[in-house]
Parts: structure tokens; C-alpha cells; sequence
């Protein structure tokens, strides 16, 4: 799990009275995540999360509080966020940051097919679209500049090889940016776990603290790179099938024209690039308190050298 | 039914792609009401309730609309207006004016027994709390200013002993104003057919179209005078044990005092005297397309006389 602050029962009884959901009946840790402590909690009125900050910058807070905010009010099934009896989204519990949200129903699949793509890129399409009136603004804080810092701490870990890819995919992505593609608000970390499907509808979306501002089309290449590899995750392809559903899920409300095609392969790199790095740094540096077994950063090294490699499967017409 | 203005599949398809809740699958009248046309609308997405606003004064719209969201967004378990992709709760179909809420689980209750009665207690108490940090203004618009022009249109049609109690009441209440209890945005409109159970917890409360800022303790009073009464709609006179839980489930939250106590009787007069006078409005002046047989205006007139004749069960302590 990841309970870098615990709360005690009394604790979050204390914490609830400023807030107009009842009284709590349950408190559990959440085992997944490793940026923030999680707890579900439930009260006499409802299912939430409890979500302690614990090293997210204070200012990007509210970026993703307001952004889920307005999505949920937008019709968007995402955590939505609790105003205290202050009116605020987020107050202080034990002395970090915190934020009550609605808890969704459902659960994350393993294994994603042709319907869960598809489904999940009209929800993409419908979430671009109601982002557009958000007036916050983050850059991707896992954009261009945190790449190169990142690569600068993990590139001495490296072998040789993999320190020249590195160095070649950083080139390339520097001379491939696509500065007049609609940008907005996007949630840039859409894998399986962080979706959420009832019954065979998707019920949720969740973990909106990688959110920013970019391309579009690039959270539509990390969807990509995480639902629809040819095997799961040991076959890096792209599967033609389930890629197709997801772009022709998406497209059918948002148009992709020919500027998005050019990008397509370059962003799938990025997205990849991205994971890559997190991955490599998430890896060489555990923290106390983080009992979830971190990814292999193997499996999007493999991602991304596929994509260099393959052409990537794209729309019709 | 209440079916003002129809809406069509095709004209409801239409009119949702203006919003990013999916398309439509599902569009069915809502018998309830009087004062709307809605109708249950169920999309890829979720269920909504879509409702065109036949009479309602447009500029009191935004009040009505804005405290769901508030209150919503505070976890009060009411309808969520959805925002439309121009981020208005408020837009145009079928030339009326326009607003798709989420629709909520569970079903209302015929006989409301003790612990319905102290759930909707506790609700109560926190929708007044959460309401404080409310922005938007709107004087009830049934109270005193309206049981006066209402009374004095339906008095010609009423027998003298009924005149004559009408206009004591009206005098009484007169004299009996409470302006040091404190106000906030209050329902108005409780009853047993507005608020919804689901598996034995309190799931929705709906309905806010006669909301408006008012004392908070009135609100109690109209909930007193319809879950409470000894023998449902047969006996007008309260039930001291379910009385004792409304109250009791609502004082746990909002501190009740001597001033609150000597207001109880003549708030449960007063939110008599409003129903009597509305009943006897809509009684009197059926509109067309309105299918739903209106209530029997002699059951509120009871109701006054008893909270007139017997002494008002009260909190204890």
C-alpha cells in the first residue's frame, strides 16, 4: 500500500464535521498509487476517497480539483470533488493537504477488448470537449522539461544502448512538437487502472494528479500504449484492432484531420518516452512507506523502441 | 402527467450534443408535477432527469439551479445540473427554457416511519449547513407576500367559517414573524414524494423548484406537517415519536433554542397556511395538459386547524 500518513478513525471524525456528508462509518487504505495517501471512506451518507497529498506541488492542487470538479459537472463520470462547510476543495489533515471525492462504482480491467477501446475513446472525445471550458492552466508537468530532467538523474543508470536511445528519442521529440494542434486540459495517465467499468459500462475515471495542459491527441497515445498492446504487456505492438476502436471512438466527436495524422507516430513515441522515464526514476528511487511493487521500466522501453520501429496503426479516411 | 411541451427523440438528440453526456438511449415523460414538463432521459452515459420550465419566472431559474449544484457538490444527495459545452446550467429546447439534472436512485416512501423520519432529520441539518456558504439570493416566493395576493383570489371561493380562518391565520402570522431565527436557503417543499429511499438509506431529495431563502426551522415545519402526521393522511395531528425524530435527527446538526422553541407552533401554522393556500389555488385553477389529479385542499385546511387546536409536539432538553 501507500499510507505515508495514517489517519486515525478519530482523526477523520474530527476531519468530517467540517464537512456536510455525514459521519463515518468505514476507513480503509487504498493499496494502489504512489504519489498520494489514499483512503475509501464511507459515511452514513455516501462512498468517498479521502485523498492525503504528499508531494504533488501545493500550487498545481487546485488545477486538478477544479479540473475534476468541472468535468463531473460536465456529465464526466470522475471523482467529484467535496466543498467543505468553507466552501474549499481542499482543507488540511495531519498536516498535508486533503481532499474528500466522490468514490465510483466499478472496476479496472486486466485485459481491454475491442469494446473497452471504443468505449473508452468516446469518453476521451466527450472529457477533451468539456475541458475545453475549463479556465484553469497547468502545463503537463510530465511534458518536455520534465523529461529532460528527469533523463539527466536516470541516464548514469543506464546501459550504453539504452543511454543512446534516450539521447536519439529526446533529439527526435525536440524537432517533432506540433504546436497547432488543439490543446487542453488532459489527463495524461488513462491506463487500465485508472478506468473504471460497471456491468460493461465504463463507470469512471480516476486519478487526476498527472493532469495538464497539452496536446490533445497525446492522451490519446497513452491511452494507446497502455490498452492496446498486441499481448497485454508482452507484446509492445500496437493491436490494428483495438487501436482502431479507441481513435474511431474518439474521432466520432472529436475531428482528427491531417495534422493529427503527422503527429500520431511521434506522440505514441512521446507517450512512451514519458512512461519510460517516470518508470526509470520510480525504479532507482523507492520511498519509505511505498509497499507497491514499482513497474518494470523495461516493459516501455520496449513500448517505445516498438513504435520507433513499427508504423503505428492509425484511422481511415 | 404533466406534459406542457413535448420533446422527440430526434429533437432530445439534437439538443444533447450540446452537453458531454453521450448519446441518447432511453426518453420517457414523467407523470409527477405540476409546475414542469420532465422527463427521465437515459444516454450511453447515465440517467438523467430533463426538465422544460413551463411557469417559473426565468430570472429565479439561476437561484434553483446554482443551489443544486452547490448543494450537490457539498454531498447533499440532490440533482447535479449538468453543464452544457458553453458551461450553462440553462439553455433553450422546444422554446422553454431548459436543464438536464442527474437523476438519482431509490423511490419515495407512502408511510414514513421513525427512522425515515430521523434520516430526513439529519438530512435536513446538513442541507442547511452546506446551504450557508450559498451565494445566490431569492426571498420564498410562497411566503407571506404570496400567501396574501393567493388568499386573496381564492377567499371568494371559500365557505365563511373557511374565510374566517383564513383571515385569523393570515392576522396571526402577522404578528408572529421571526427575523432573529436564522435564514438560509431552505427546500420549501419536502415532502414524502420529494425525497428518496434506496435500500433503507435517504438516496435523493429533489425537486427544488420552490426553494428560497427563508428560516431554516420553517423547512422542518413543512416536513413536520406531511411526515409526521398521526395516521398519514387521515389524521392531521402530529406523531410525538416521529416528530421527536425529525427533530432530533436535525437538532444533532443545527443547535435548536428557546427562540426556536417558541417559533415551532406558529412555523407549523405557517407552513400549513402555505399548502392550504396552494392547494386551494391549483384546486381551483386546473391548467391543460396537466393530467395529475391536484391534492384536496380540505386535508391542509385540517392540518391548520389542528396545529390551531392542539399543542405542537417539540424537542426535548
Amino acid at each position: 500500500m501507500s499510507v505515508f500518513t495514517p489517519v486515525s478513525q478519530s482523526q477523520l471524525a474530527t476531519w468530517l464535521t467540517t464537512f456536510s456528508v455525514g459521519a463515518p462509518v468505514g476507513l480503509e487504505p487504498i493499496a494502489a498509487g504512489i504519489e498520494n495517501t489514499n483512503y475509501f471512506v464511507t459515511t452514513t451518507q455516501g462512498r468517498y476517497v479521502l485523498t492525503l497529498f504528499e508531494r504533488l506541488p501545493a500550487p498545481q492542487l487546485p488545477f486538478y480539483l477544479g479540473l475534476m470538479a468541472h468535468l463531473a459537472r460536465h456529465g464526466i463520470p470522475c471523482p467529484a470533488p467535496i466543498a467543505d462547510l468553507s466552501d474549499r476543495y481542499l482543507s488540511e489533515l495531519n498536516g498535508k493537504p486533503a481532499a474528500l471525492v466522490t468514490r465510483l462504482p466499478g472496476a479496472s480491467v486486466d485485459r481491454a477488448n475491442v469494446g473497452h477501446c471504443a468505449a473508452l475513446g468516446a469518453l476521451l472525445g466527450r472529457m477533451h470537449l468539456a475541458g475545453r471550458s475549463y479556465a484553469g492552466y497547468l502545463e503537463n508537468p510530465r511534458g518536455m522539461k520534465w523529461w529532460r530532467s528527469a533523463a539527466a538523474e536516470v541516464r548514469p543508470l543506464l546501459d550504453p544502448p539504452w543511454q543512446e536511445l534516450l539521447d536519439e528519442e529526446l533529439h527526435f521529440q525536440s524537432l517533432h512538437r506540433f504546436p497547432d494542434l488543439p490543446r487542453g486540459p488532459v489527463h495524461a495517465d488513462l491506463f487500465r487502472d485508472n478506468v473504471l467499468f460497471d456491468d460493461g459500462r465504463l463507470s469512471g475515471v480516476i486519478d487526476f494528479y498527472f493532469a495538464g495542459v497539452d496536446c490533445l491527441l497525446y492522451d490519446v497515445a497513452v491511452c494507446a500504449n497502455d490498452w492496446c498492446l498486441a499481448d497485454s504487456d508482452r507484446d509492445p505492438r500496437l493491436d490494428p484492432e483495438r487501436t482502431s476502436a479507441l481513435l474511431e471512438g474518439y474521432r466520432a466527436l472529436v475531428p482528427l484531420g491531417a495534422a493529427e495524422r503527422e503527429a500520431w507516430p511521434a506522440l505514441l513515441r512521446a507517450a512512451a518516452l514519458r512512461f519510460w522515464l517516470s518508470r526509470l526514476f520510480d525504479y532507482h528511487q523507492p520511498r519509505p512507506g511505498q509497499l507497491v511493487r514499482v513497474h518494470d521500466p523495461e516493459h516501455f522501453r520496449k513500448v517505445l523502441t516498438s513504435r520507433i520501429e513499427s508504423p503505428a496503426p492509425a484511422w481511415n479516411g
